[in-house]
């Protein structure tokens, strides 16, 4: 995993800063930079919420290319998708970003202003170009929606790994699963005569357990519901 | 594609409500359910930028239960990853929830209060819960964030999966769920006495079935093994 600094090229708006630290500490970044920032106060600390620490932490710098020297690989973002703005540069998605959480190194992901993005001559100092795939209608995004975009997209799979691996996101192993079914298909044996319809009803529960991403809990709770339903049925 | 609502419970900050319009629109969603909101004004109207439209059009109501009859699929949100808040019901990541993406039919995306969320009983009323996987270290997102994570997961899936699209099946209206659900629940009576085990089963029954996206044709197709069961155990 490469150190990811999160960059914010003058933002104007206190509330903005705020609201990126806070998204930044949600999905476990802490490295913030501002460029030329205004002067923070109270309505950052406030937006930002539990992210107080990441603020305090934040660096200041003068100017755009003082950050040059300092990374490996700098992603400008933009909300510009093609010619106008920057005829020579093709985006990329923001899931394509994942390779770059495989290597090494320090990484900048630049935001503009909350008017005017990038300009065409920082976009063009950075390596790569992102750009969140939005309406046309309306293409830009608030600040902190756009760093909150991305930084899901970068963290996604690493925190559901996570999760995935606490008890509670456990989904049913492949043996309570499958006891499910042979309990299932022996009700509908019970219940049902005709062969054509038991099997129609069997691949539709099959189906539906599939797509239903069943829990562990959830499998020895209906295994409990049908082994006493066909007690039943059977005596 | 079906016709996505984004629903706020009881939102406090109008700069709150503001920002989820103007997301709403980056990401092409347009309609708006407010449940008990403050009053809207300038505040608002600011943060919404050019989505002014959709704050102007989005629809009041005054309680929580005034939804539950108007959506084929309400999905929840909550920070909540596990057992603290809610033990008996298993969340799934957003991106899990592309599977909506393909019917047809009313989904209500339900977001809750900036402090508490949603409560467990309106979390038990909707048939899915979707959980952002964010930082142990601070989980709670800021409300506008949490919806852009999720129409960003939503829309995305749109753009690149015009393929997906093409296969697209009908799903089972709120009706034919209903149905399916009460058969169930009479099923479960006949089979447990323990009130307790009961209320698991049916709550069970009720999030696979949510989380799987069913259709009409498997819902009349267990509506009819269930019918067929009562009957038969009723007898």
């Amino acid at each position: 995993m490469p150190e990811f600094y999160i960059i914010l090229v003058e933002p104007r708006y206190q509330g903005n800063i705020g609201a990126v630290a806070r998204v930044m500490k949600n999905f476990g970044f802490h490295r913030l930079i501002l460029v030329n920032p205004p002067e923070l106060s109270g309505e950052a600390m406030a937006m930002a919420m539990h992210a107080h620490d990441i603020l305090r932490n934040a660096e200041i710098l003068e100017r755009f290319d003082d950050l040059i020297e300092r990374f490996d690989f700098l992603v400008a973002t933009s909300a510009e998708i093609a010619s106008d703005k920057n005829p020579m540069r093709t985006p990329v998605f923001p899931e394509e970003l994942e390779n770059s959480t495989k290597i090494k190194g320090k990484i900048g992901l630049v935001f503009g202003r909350e008017d005017y993005g990038l300009f065409n001559d920082e976009i063009s100092k950075c390596d790569i170009l992102v750009s969140i795939p939005t309406s046309e209608e309306y293409r830009t995004m608030n600040l902190s929606h756009a760093v909150a975009v991305i930084l899901y997209e970068l963290s996604r799979r690493e925190m559901m790994g996570k999760i995935a691996r606490m008890k509670k996101f456990e989904r049913a192993d492949g043996n309570s699963k499958r006891i499910l079914l042979e309990k299932f298909d022996r009700f509908v044996d019970l219940i049902h005569d005709n062969e054509f319809t038991r099997k129609l009803t069997k691949k539709t529960f099959r189906q539906l357990i599939g797509r239903a991403f069943i829990s562990g809990r959830e499998a020895s709770n209906l295994i409990g519901l049908f082994r006493r339903a066909n007690e039943r049925l059977e005596s």
